[in-house]
């Protein structure tokens, strides 16, 4: 954790520092994740048995290909009525805020005659990458899922690696939840190639979604404009903006809640009152003395953690711009006036009592946003993602009459005579 | 150009062939763009003055860096005064059609007492790459920088070659018209490095839109995350359903208009009339021994082209979803019982007097569309691509004791404690 005082001499190019920091794997998996992607296209099948075989130590033929969607019901039904109740809270606030997403058509005739609009359909299949393993989560399939649901995509498919056969419960209990049925044994970058360019059993789909390590990323990155996919992530961060009259513990735990993700994350406090942050730096280290997840927190807290003390809250805010942060907390009486002034954020977290943990699971809106400072052009995963729009035009012959001769001149002007002519023609001009 | 009937037997292969026909370069121009943006980021404007030495044949630091706002508006002020009201009409009928574009921010409370919503904004930059020589058109300079200004993106950026340090009048009549200021004379895969990354003079932006040859597209893709981009584009193409009572050489013309911006180009007719089928055939073979770029158009429709002759339209309609066309037209009286059924299209053009030349120039829709089957997922450029989206969340203590307990069963359940305990702690709970 480094700790920074805006005041300080050499604040500037700390600060520079701390926003250029590249967390993400510079690993260069990309020439693998293509000879991946080459073979699923030309081996089909054989090339996911195999691959499986190798990675995941089990034989799709023995094992089966496919989930059975009467297994996701068993595993719902035998969830302690507790979690089954709150995965379905989950659900249903996840799906009422994605319905207000639901993009207009739009169809009007203006003043030349011309009749002008736009069209959304959804896309026809979307294929939902789930990690297997640890990073299995429920929450994830339904920020995922149910967007694509409420968009009207008729064909959901997902792929999740069983390492060594084995499943996870509550991600196939997700699946019933969200009524997934169609669901292929099989991950990595092969899975991602399977759903772009399909394979055998595995029919293409149009859109890609969801988390998944270096690979999978990767192999979605190349397969976009086959397909359509959600942007490319890093990993996670916070930042909270917080005065001195918050709990200690309750702004430690949400840095921590951050950092106990992975040892890349990063946490980010921005205050005010330099005791409060001394009282914040000393409970993480409280907490983390007790927390399970302890040892990957520490590791983030220590290489990506930092402290920023600021004049007045307000200096903050230009700051947090820069960063773009994925998640943003402003945790203070009267947060709204911190939030008029916030550019780039993916989603911001209003107030004392709105841990950022609540927005990874039941509040509604999407907890799959842009990482890395992609909040500066890009925006959280949303039912458009899963929907594309048609726009249209139609002239009558008084319309076309209007607009026709700048089309011509235009044309011309640009050296398209069969464009100028296509117009022409319909005018009764002769060229 | 092949004829095809879907009474024909092997009909289904052939068409399946058309539909899987691949007319982008598989030119492997990745390790040479990588290698430029490499280049860029490690040398900057040295590495600009280079490469257009090299590949323009001129030099930055004599021919000077910008091009002059002045010189934009000398260069619209000499506009012929009939091509200067049509680059107007053009400008403001883009600008209305994308007005409707802009989002509506949501920021409402529920049933839990919780307030939530969503919020738009500009991206800071966008930078709009320009071809030079033939393939520059001032209309792609409007389709493409009009939405960014009705997104209220404040900076604007253009970057445009000049080979031999010549530039395109158009061009900058049409920077002028839309605002542009600030124009650098770079051109090819180190431009769109230099806007990603930004190099000396050249300040980063945060999205980078815009036609070019496969060097820049592939620079485009490579910096997708770094920036966002316009989708990744491929060779234009037209579909035109017609019935044998439109005139064949408006057809004709139709698909020639397609023909003649490149030989990879593809222009495809479907019609129940065999009759008005080869009447169009014989149109366009008359057409291409008069138009001034008939070579290429030839070139395009000998490859690429393709009529198919089904037994009613409504046969078509499927052939065309799977063909998901950049630009399809329904020359027919009465186009909606057809274009209700159309699911993927990038653009559609309703009746007999709606040339797709009209979308291209002054109509208002976009003329960036989705191409090689993309409009199975993916849209034209709209305002939206220079905005991002903001969600937003605030809960109170009461709202936080309502959703807080499934928040907690569900974070434990994920194996993550940290996010249990930032809600915990908040609702007293003791963990």
């Amino acid at each position: 954790m480094i700790r920074l005082d805006t005041q300080d001499a050499g604040f500037a190019d700390a600060f520079a520092a701390l926003v250029d920091a590249r967390r993400e794997s510079s690993d260069d998996v990309s020439r693998g994740v293509a000879a991946i992607i080459a073979r699923v296209r030309a081996e089909g099948e054989e090339a996911l048995v195999d691959l499986t075989r190798t990675l995941d130590r089990h034989d799709l033929n023995r094992t089966g290909w496919a989930i059975d969607p009467a297994d996701c019901a068993a595993a719902y039904e035998a969830l302690e009525p507790g979690l089954r109740a709150a995965l379905d809270l989950a659900a249903a606030r996840i799906r009422a805020y994605h319905e207000r997403q639901k993009p207009a058509d739009s169809d009007y005739r203006d003043d030349a005659g011309v009749r002008l609009g736009a069209r959304w359909r959804p896309v026809d299949a979307a294929g939902l990458y789930v990690p297997g393993g640890r990073a299995a989560y429920p929450s994830s399939l339904l920020m995922n899922a149910i967007p694509a649901r409420v968009a009207g995509v008729e064909r959901l498919v997902m792929v999740t690696p069983t390492p060594d056969g084995q499943v996870n419960p509550l991600v196939l209990a997700a699946a019933h939840l969200v009524g997934i049925t169609e669901i292929w044994r099989v991950g990595g970058a092969q899975a991602v190639a399977a759903l772009a360019h399909g394979a055998g059993r595995i029919a293409p789909v149009d859109v890609v979604t969801g988390p998944g390590n270096a690979w999978v990323a990767e192999a979605k990155r190349q397969s976009y404009g086959v397909v359509g996919i959600d942007m490319v992530a890093g990993p996670s961060e916070i930042v909270v903006v917080a005065d001195g009259a918050n709990d200690p513990d309750w702004i430690a735990a949400d840095l921590l809640s951050q950092a106990e993700h992975d040892t890349v994350t990063q946490s980010i406090l921005f205050t005010d009152d330099a005791g409060f942050a001394s009282r914040v730096a000393d409970a993480v280290e409280r907490q983390l003395s007790t927390l399970p997840t302890g040892a990957v927190a520490r590791a983030a807290w220590d290489a990506n953690g930092a402290i920023v003390v600021t004049t007045t809250l307000a200096e903050a805010m230009p700051l947090v711009d820069r960063l773009a942060p994925e998640h943003l907390q402003l945790a203070v009486d009267d947060p709204q006036a911190l939030f008029d002034r916030v550019r780039h954020a993916g989603s911001v977290f209003l107030g004392r009592h709105t841990p950022e943990a609540i927005g990874d699971y039941v509040a509604g809106p999407n907890h799959v946003l842009p990482t890395g400072r992609r909040a500066r052009f890009a925006s959280g995963l949303s039912v458009l993602d899963f929907m594309k729009r048609t726009s249209f035009l139609g002239l009558d012959e008084s319309a076309l009459a209007e607009l026709g001769p700048a089309t011509v001149a235009l044309a011309e002007a640009e050296g398209l005579p069969a464009h100028a002519r296509s117009v022409a023609l319909r005018l009764r001009l002769n060229r």
